[in-house]
């Protein structure tokens, strides 16, 4: 880690470069991890010190000058953040991810772990864990005894199953598939587990959530869904299907609201490791050797992975 | 206008009673008015005496003890609200709405109209009016200085502009038509005035709206109008299009909402008339007598009202 203008390291990582998409290793010069140990700071960098437990998300840079920036919402930032892969950053490099020995960043987009919180669960956390922690917060999703509704058990679903909880919310899983009903209810305690497709189920359901978070990618219906909020009910929509389509009735006659988040901000993402640590959240992953990686992007394209695949880089690499 | 379980009052007004749609004299019994002077109060009615101008928006009844009845929202109420027009009563009676010389209702859904207020002004504001004033307070889109966009220059869009000036609002109509142009900008008042179709002033305008209220209830894309909306932007809708429908990346990427609205409490409806009396706040109507009805009807189905027709019943049924 370092702040604005140090110049990188030599690194080695792993990398596809072809449009096969395998990945094998590859040597290039500056940045690049996600959750890691401080190894040097630059001379004006004041929050963290060698030897910290820190994080690096979906993003590395932004303008920290719009109001959105000045906001603590830099993944919104006016001229675009840069993302930490496959991003243009202001100096025109392209950034390379985390799949990486170092990483080198600007201390604003670096998050401190709590010494005592696994690195390897504090990963998923800066993508996975913000995207859907950020619009819970945003939408009052944290009121004890409310109901929430989650669409899709994947990385994100299963964290919203899992702060859902920690909020003291009755949590329902939706899912296409009964495989995923006892893992839902033993290892992530939701309360109520929902087979999409069981008409009768959805209908007993009507009017019954304050939230649903839609973690789904794949293309489904809205209005079967939208018809289970309560008078004044909120669907975020954090998954990138094809399109969203519903009826005006739907959303309307019940003063209904649906409403889109990607990712969070530092200081949200910061405020959300601190919950985790404190509660002792914990995603629920499969650590990986980065040799095992592109067995991994198969088993992803499977949906195999409960939930999400972390990539013990420092020992891969040694 | 009576309170609850007193009997009616036999009345003649104007209806519609085949396929046709034409409107001739009708004598029934009970019910209907929608902005007139208190005849007759019940022996349990607190807030009204006799001579009081009073207003009845479009709905007459509701269960009065649900949640939502409780929170001063009875145009949500659990067991359905009773429309003032075409809604079958507790009792099983259907209601007649208010084209007649009299009507009876629960002192609960009457609106009291300052004496200095006109009773023809006060009509539109308890339909048109709340049904784009509630959104707007809802959603805080009463902030000075915010900027508005209006979809739609009808009876709603133009009580839309009306408000947002009123708040304080930069205020742009979007239609379809330019033949709107000036009455938007000169008679209502609007900053700006943009015809949808010009792609190359649309684009310009992207990012610029902290709120956008859609009146159209013809069939339009969203995605276009979404892209107009801020970050963290809200698009609200009242009008009742076949579908709703839009991109993921119009709504996630700058965590933009949607949400939807009918009318709103009694409560509220209240507040906004005294808002309107006290500001001068006037819908722009046409006072028509009621033998003027069925050409006022052709009328709108051509979209030929600037921008409510208000019927003199008073003076129509002498």
């Amino acid at each position: 880690m370092s702040s604005e203008g140090s110049n990188g390291h030599n690194c080695v990582g792993w990398a596809a470069r072809d449009a096969s998409g395998t990945l094998s290793p590859y040597q290039f010069s500056r940045r690049h991890e996600i959750a890691g140990i401080v190894q040097e700071v630059g001379q004006n960098v004041q929050g963290f010190k060698v030897g910290d437990h820190i994080g690096v998300g979906t993003i590395v840079n932004s303008c920290r000058s719009c109001d959105y920036c000045n906001d603590d919402l830099e993944s919104y930032c006016v001229k675009g953040a840069v993302y930490t892969f496959n991003g243009i950053d202001v100096d025109g490099t392209v950034t390379k991810g985390g799949y990486s020995s170092s990483i080198v960043v600007h201390e604003r987009y670096c998050i401190k772990i709590p010494v005592n919180y696994p690195l390897a669960s504090a990963a998923p956390l800066l993508c996975a864990g913000i995207t859907v922690y950020s619009p819970m917060m945003r939408h009052k999703m944290n009121q004890p005894g409310k109901s929430l509704g989650v669409i899709g058990l994947g990385g994100l679903g299963h964290m919203a199953v899992k702060f859902g909880k920690a909020f003291g919310l009755n949590v329902t899983v939706f899912s296409t598939s009964i495989s995923k009903k006892e893992q839902a209810l033993k290892s992530l305690g939701a309360d109520k587990f929902v087979v999409s497709s069981d008409q009768e189920q959805m209908k007993g359901l009507a009017k019954s959530f304050d939230f649903i978070i839609d973690t789904a990618s794949g293309d489904h219906p809205f209005d079967p869904y939208m018809a289970l909020l309560k008078t004044g009910g909120i669907l975020v929509l954090v998954g990138f299907p094809s399109e969203v389509k519903f009826s005006p009735a739907s959303l309307n006659l019940d003063m209904r609201t649906v409403s889109g988040s990607v990712t969070g901000g530092m200081k949200e993402t910061q405020e959300m490791v601190d919950f985790c640590a404190a509660y002792e959240l914990h995603p629920t992953i499969e650590l990986i050797p980065i040799q095992y990686a592109n067995e991994a992007l198969e088993r992803l394209t499977k949906r195999d992975v409960k939930y999400r695949f972390v990539i013990d880089i420092e020992n891969s690499l040694k």
